[in-house]
């Protein structure tokens, strides 16, 4: 693995869990967790489980008891790293988002394909498909519980920018981070919009916003980081927010909105989808339950049922606890390790694919050009 | 009253109600209910306590005993009525969307001004500004407590139309309704954002569909409709569903949505207000609830906490139940007639003007503009 | 109608709303309300729409056009005046609870029962059967969708006393009110559990609580009520709270709780029915909703649903707003009438009859003797 | 640790855990694991992370290599095994309850109390003072934040029993489980209750019910089980469900209600505190989230407000996730050892001790002895 910080963290415990919790046809085997700094990677290392630490990912590559090569830095390395892992013969799990731009992406698509010839898979760490409630709406949708789709209403609301005297951290700057909650946020609902729908945006009409334009910087006016002002802050040069609405493929109208000022919510990601026959409901602050109205039901007696995703029927719960004992957020780094290790098991693509990805990069991309061209309506390339 | 179906008797519920419960400094006295159908307006007038009938809204408004019209009729004719009842010296009452374009909506905004000078009033019957949870929620954005308005998040759902076996009904002609769920639907919610956070929406960007463009008509093949298919159907001329972002004046972000094609959704308006100090959130499915989120607490104890809006000291309950005992949809109405009457004692310009009403029209005028042109941002005209 | 109060309020929308909203077979003509004091009964006369006053309630009685008698005055009344009025030959509605004593209650029950026979009929005002979402839920027991009942889970919390400088009201001397929570919230809660499971408790085990036992008097020391302490404080000498358990006729388990002292809980009654083939759950904060799991779904997609009890179909409803426009408290009184005057235009006993309220009355009865008798299980008589 | 089954599982995530996400002192390590079938424990072992297997609990015992011994057998065999780790100078973690009977559970903290002079230290498992909501719970309690106490409502719902087919298992057999849903689930929330009130039970009223007495064997009639009907069927001998009410020791009113059909509730550990300055409401089926209403706050903006019990300064949480990002039911289990590990190396009585699961016990038994003697009030042992 490679990065060590919150997004290591978590595939950390993704990693360790899986073969305690589900039957694998492989045992996972934590070799080696690279970072710059050698001093926290042990640290790291030692708190999360790893056998030993690399300070260059380059060398983590050229390992021999390397299968595997989990890529949790930022997103502008994204595309180097697992280029020259794929390259080197290795399975690629990368965060998302895939990279930073849509020509990266390509790039990284078109190795990974290249690498599937050869027996090697890459897939790209959209967690939210693998709480046992999005999965479980993917299913029923699938079996065509809501009929035509008509909307799609999604959100990912969270709110530490609300304070303007917050740091400019490095996900405030585009040249680290790419965009700001479009690309972190914002990639999350529509790679989540498009896996529960089973269809594509067709275009987007967009607004992005930077409430507020200049911060503190974090470590004082001599952090190295570029447009300093005299008074000890920085430019902020990302969005703080993006809304955008579109059309999927099949005609339904979406709507979808990314930001960090939404004060009060914490980790709201929302999506609600209506069709002809039915629709479905979930927020991730409250993971363990999807709604679910079955529009075929007698009007008398219909309405939205809170399901709760704890039964051994539901995706991924036949290995844990009884009814209605509820499952985390880190859980679904845990089941993205048992899909992995299944896909890798039986020689099939993993999903979402670096494909799925890249196309994700194209919305965004598309989203920013609207914004930019006075919200016309883009067509996502395809 | 002219017209005397869902709007009238729910206007009926408010004049023959408003008295009964709050001081009111003058007595509504129910006068005259006017209707094309002879028979029908007398079992109207019977149903709703009105003391008597006309057919021709031209006699009604020329009666001495008329003091105020209330024109609940379709929005084809609230322009015509409506000049007419100022012209003759009559406060006016008109239901919401003030008109069918804005050019309708000029002249009669001129005319109330007019009208005004004679002390005379006009008001548009934006109903839902006398929610009391939406009434305490506009006295807390004023006080300040959201801070600067970051984010506006408004939707209507509503699913009466979701099967395509229901009829062409007149809200489905554009040339009598005007327009869709945008006129219907979407001239509330642009009137409550507005209202609530006290700004301007300064532009919009667009998209607008029909689901389902031809449906069964009511009465068969013979009801009169124009473009009637072979089939007994006819063409919806519509919009379905709309969906747009905008920005208001202070530059905070927007996005609305108006369906009646969310399947499970009855009259869901919701609107929730994210601002740099607070947040507030209201669904009209549970109509005396209000949540409000103070930024400023300590996140320890911090949370979205739901107002029941019941208590004497909130708008309009100070006349109503204890605390608890709900209040339901048709309160509106009464509290519109006890706002009215006090206006009109008092010789003040009740809110919302028709001036409000204007601004509404062309915030919907700028949304079909800007879905025929490619979801462009297009501003709204002063 | 005797009583002006709050109950006197609320009786009166239900007379004057009644045959405007619903098809009456008779339309019900306000004649005449009685209060003791008479400027006051006259200000009410004119704010609630009554045609004549009397300040004898004997008076009232023999008038020849009065058919009906609306006793809305505390309890230590009611058995007088209704045995009055039956006796009169006039048809009685009788507010809750029906009596202080079982003694008075079971007069009061035969009384009505010799009535019957002359063609008079006597209801006891428990107007929370009459909420759509409780009149729905009774319909879905009786027609089986629970099975056989095992759990019945009823709570009435309002926290209306909490703070200890809340004056002593009358309500809260037993002389004049009878009991505390217990008559007041404690007889609704009987009532709807009873009618909701069509079943009667058969026993019950109770602890009473009186929180504070002395509270300043309402006018201060010369107030006039009894047991005035030195400083100006008078004795509660009802209870503040009750919890008791019981069974059902069928085994069925059951728990209630009545308070004022539940910081938070304005007007909570909540209750909940667990069967062999469902569950219902209600909370009359949200009185247009109904909880309902249908335990004969697969689990895979079960949940307890939200039913918003709107639809046409709905008990009441087909006479109201369209789906999603929510009612309110008051409306339990206007659908009081309406049951009422069909049930009198029929001929048949309405529902419930002073039988049910003496029912309630012996349930109480054995609440307050169990809690005497160190809480043992105490069987309610039949 | 002895036992590999659903607490076996929850308590090996634990101990392989706490050491990834918290600082703590001293590093657990995984030494062995015991259970009968030598087969069977080698299959835990590997699957749960532990080094080695023992098949006799005594000899688990007598290694040295063991400093602690975590019980997570049927209640049974608490007492016995306890005893001997705590003699062979172990400390102990010992699953709730405490033991089957009030004789064994005053041995058992005999022995605690004893071994605690001798350094060693004896904890019960009751897990649910472990979820940050509840812990959050306890400290505002401690701060004063609800006042003097009127109110305690606890319930646990499951559902598992419904159907009368489902089998007849180990936990419906009182000689091996104790007691029903009494033990099982009324133990946790006697626990919760007296944990978050900072006071003990003083007495109880209780009523007890098997709703379904006769159960198909698991295994059919040769499966072992006494009491076998001609018909493969046997005798349920522990109580179905049990309602029952209190008073604490400052005079505040409980109820409470342990079942296993509560159809659609899943886990639905609910508890409501009511108190003169504030009240708490948490339910374990959202378990990230505390109900907290402020007395104290003017009536017109107050309300029970939903605390996102995911922030860094909550408990426990400063070692998780960002804000909003979820835990699960096992964190309790992570959290268990963190705070038992801490005690340890500080040699200071983890909590609860033996003499808190005692108590417990004790008003088990009360409830036991009420049900029996005709629900009479009974004081709880001190």
């Amino acid at each position: 693995m490679i990065g060590y910080a919150f997004m290591g963290a978590a595939h950390s415990q993704g990693w360790r869990t899986a073969g305690r919790v589900f039957d694998l046809p492989r045992d996972p085997v934590m070799s080696v967790i690279c970072g710059r700094n050698a001093t926290a990677v042990r640290t790291a290392a030692d708190r999360h489980g790893w056998a030993s630490t690399e300070t260059d990912w380059r060398a983590l590559i050229e390992r021999d008891d390397v299968d595997l090569v989990d890529i949790c830095t930022p997103g502008d390395s994204h595309a180097e790293i697992a280029l020259a892992a794929l390259a080197a013969g290795k399975h690629v799990l990368c965060e998302k988002p895939l990279a930073n731009t849509v020509a990266e992406a390509e790039t990284m698509t078109a190795a990974a394909e290249a690498a599937y010839r050869n027996g090697r898979l890459a897939m790209v760490g959209f967690n939210y498909r693998r709480v046992p409630a999005t999965a479980l709406a993917r299913s029923m949708v699938a079996e065509g519980r809501l009929g035509a789709l008509r909307h799609v209403r999604v959100a990912y609301l969270q709110d530490w920018l609300v304070d303007p005297e917050f740091p400019l951290t490095w996900r405030l700057k585009k040249e680290l981070a790419g965009s700001g909650s479009l690309g972190d946020l914002g990639a999350h609902i529509v790679d989540l919009a498009q896996y529960l729908t089973g269809e594509r945006l067709a275009g987007v009409s967009a607004l992005t916003e930077t409430f507020v334009r200049e911060r503190p910087l974090p470590g004082g006016p001599t952090s190295g980081l570029s447009a300093v002002s005299a008074n000890g802050t920085g430019q902020v040069t990302v969005d703080d927010a993006a809304v955008f609405t579109g059309r999927f493929t099949s005609g339904a109208l979406a709507s979808f909105e990314a930001t960090r000022y939404a004060t009060g919510r914490k980790n709201a990601l929302r999506i609600e989808l209506n069709g002809s026959r039915g629709s479905l409901a979930f927020d991730l602050e409250r993971l363990n339950e999807l709604a679910y109205h079955d529009g075929t039901e007698p009007g008398e007696h219909a309405g939205f049922r809170r399901i709760l995703v704890t039964e051994p029927e539901h995706p991924y719960l036949e290995a844990w606890w009884p009814p209605g004992h509820g499952l985390g957020y880190e859980h679904t780094f845990v089941h993205q390790v048992r899909d992995l290790v299944h896909a890798i098991d039986e020689g099939r693509r993993p999903e979402p694919s670096f494909a799925d990805g890249l196309q994700v990069q194209r919305v965004l991309a598309a989203v920013e050009e609207s914004a930019e061209k006075n919200s016309v309506y883009t067509p996502i390339a395809v």
